[in-house]
């Protein structure tokens, strides 16, 4: 049986990260660990796509002058974002002077661009590679959902677009041998099980953090136990708890180390009702709270798994159901 | 200076290919190439997004049966295409138990999927990995130009979008000892010089082409000579004319094999006006005509520049210019 988990003989370390949010993510619980918190949230742009894209750059040189690094000491830029051909992402990379690769994987982005920046960087082919993912509320709700304008009242399963960007740089080296590390990656299958409400997206996306989940505990003989945190990303809460439940069907118990990005980045009983969603959501809580946890070892074993509904606007209106994927990392310090 | 190429020690083999066309490509040049042209464009479906969809299933599937091989058999699934979300792509990876990343870059997608595919299976993480790419006219015309029913006059410079799908398998090893292998790619960087026509995207891309070329002529001290072939996709003619002036400009003189897969996919002075465009021209034209000439020994270098547009309906509306970019895949046999 192939397994659908990559391992990194040679570990690529994550060197830098950094973290841009809007104002509703900087009052959440996890304010504290953002490197820069916007007061609005068009960043001063005219649209809210260039504001998108703007926090994709920002993120972007902050980390590299964080380590002193400069647009050539990078081999690619990977990135996504939710807008219809990702030009939050690309716009972004067209102020760079970096070779740039675009990925599309719905709020799954920053989970598929860790797992390929880090086969470039183990396979020997390139020694730093940036992985970025963004979203913002603004943009994402009227071209998924409804206009703004329109006020409407968002329904009890409901999740609320983060509005962030963050990326990590990953490096063949670690300067000062304090440096999370790729030890494995599980590569998701898309699942779809009927769900065809975008406004349930923690219940379509459930069964292949599930699923993907299973894989990469049968491919490394690990288990909830092996890490001291396991964080899907963003079912929210409702996600959350099918999640538990459907894991605990399958014989494994859950911990007190899983968690969820969508429910841990707004407070609970605002107006985000289920948590947070969106390729922003899980590449801001992890490259903030998770990162700067490792780096005290505070944490030490973690799994990330970014969800995505790979649905679009076109897909809903044509009647079809969500499909799913969900991609896996290990990271160790 | 750190190179913009990487070069694969292990070179990943094309062990199978599978194209599929509309009834407007199957009465062009290739047709004789082409594995399977449709007699209608909505393939019997009821949208021609999932048209798109079937359209890519299809050429997956026979890559696969082709060479005897399941989806157990297949480490990884990377396709693209050019619908919002690229649903065309994930509706079709939810047919299969195959891993799966989706990946965004307008035109050059297979240019970009091949880069990552050969880094999965070059640095030993994947035995066979499956790359896709596709386009419909008819569910593109209407996303980034105007709606079919309106019969709108092409432009002079416009290109028409290629309605096809195709694949490629690499594989680590090949078992005829006649399998083209890649042994190089060149990552582009995005470009933007201006150009804010959508009906122009010949001109948008080839300086984008032209960066990469010159990159990769470059890195690997080779030139127009050293190939055989050297194909970019899909500048169409007007954009081809703007390619060689430039490559010119810097120094190097197109030789008789260069050529551009949106030129060739057409008759010339047919509606396509400057030739093909979209995520499945390069696909189509490289998996049918080049594969099956370099199988024959009839091409022994290729030089693959899959060029893309960057830009999106709302990226176009809001003012802002295209941004271009380019990846160059050297293949041997």
């Amino acid at each position: 049986m192939r397994k659908q988990t990559i391992f990194f003989e040679k570990k690529p370390k994550i060197i830098s990260t950094n973290t841009i949010v809007g104002p509703k993510e900087g009052i959440g619980p996890l304010n504290s660990y953002f490197d820069k918190i916007l007061d609005n949230d068009k960043y001063n742009q005219k649209t809210f796509e260039k504001s998108e894209s703007f926090m994709q750059m920002y993120a972007i040189k902050h980390a590299m002058e964080n380590v002193g690094l400069v647009d050539n000491d990078i081999g690619a830029l990977i990135s996504g974002d939710l807008i219809n051909e990702i030009i939050a992402s690309s716009f972004s990379a067209k102020e760079f002077s970096i070779p740039y690769m675009g990925i599309y994987g719905a709020c799954s982005t920053f989970g598929e661009g860790l797992t390929i920046g880090s086969t470039l960087v183990s396979g020997g082919f390139l020694d730093k590679v940036i992985v970025a993912a963004s979203s913002h509320y603004s943009s994402i709700e009227r071209q998924y959902r409804f206009p703004l304008e329109l006020g409407t009242q968002p329904t009890p399963t409901s999740q609320w677009t983060v509005t962030g960007a963050g990326c990590c740089i990953l490096s063949a080296d670690c300067n000062d041998n304090n440096c999370p590390e790729i030890d494995c990656a599980t590569i998701g299958k898309v699942t779809e099980l009927g769900i065809d409400d975008a406004n349930n997206m923690g219940a379509a996306m459930a069964p292949a953090a599930v699923d993907t989940t299973l894989a990469h505990f049968k491919d490394t003989g690990r288990d909830f136990g092996y890490y001291d945190m396991v964080l899907t990303g963003d079912l929210g809460r409702f996600g959350r708890s099918i999640y538990i439940d459907m894991m605990a069907e399958n014989g494994f118990t859950i911990r007190n180390g899983y968690n969820d990005c969508g429910a841990l980045i707004y407070e609970e009983n605002k107006k985000a009702v289920q948590g947070g969603s969106g390729a922003g959501c899980a590449t801001v809580v992890f490259n903030s709270l998770v990162y700067k946890k490792m780096k005290e070892k505070k944490l030490r074993k973690v799994l990330l798994i970014p969800t995505g509904a790979l649905l679009s606007k076109v897909s809903a209106l044509q009647g079809e159901a969500i499909p799913c994927i969900a991609h896996a990392v290990s990271i160790s310090i």
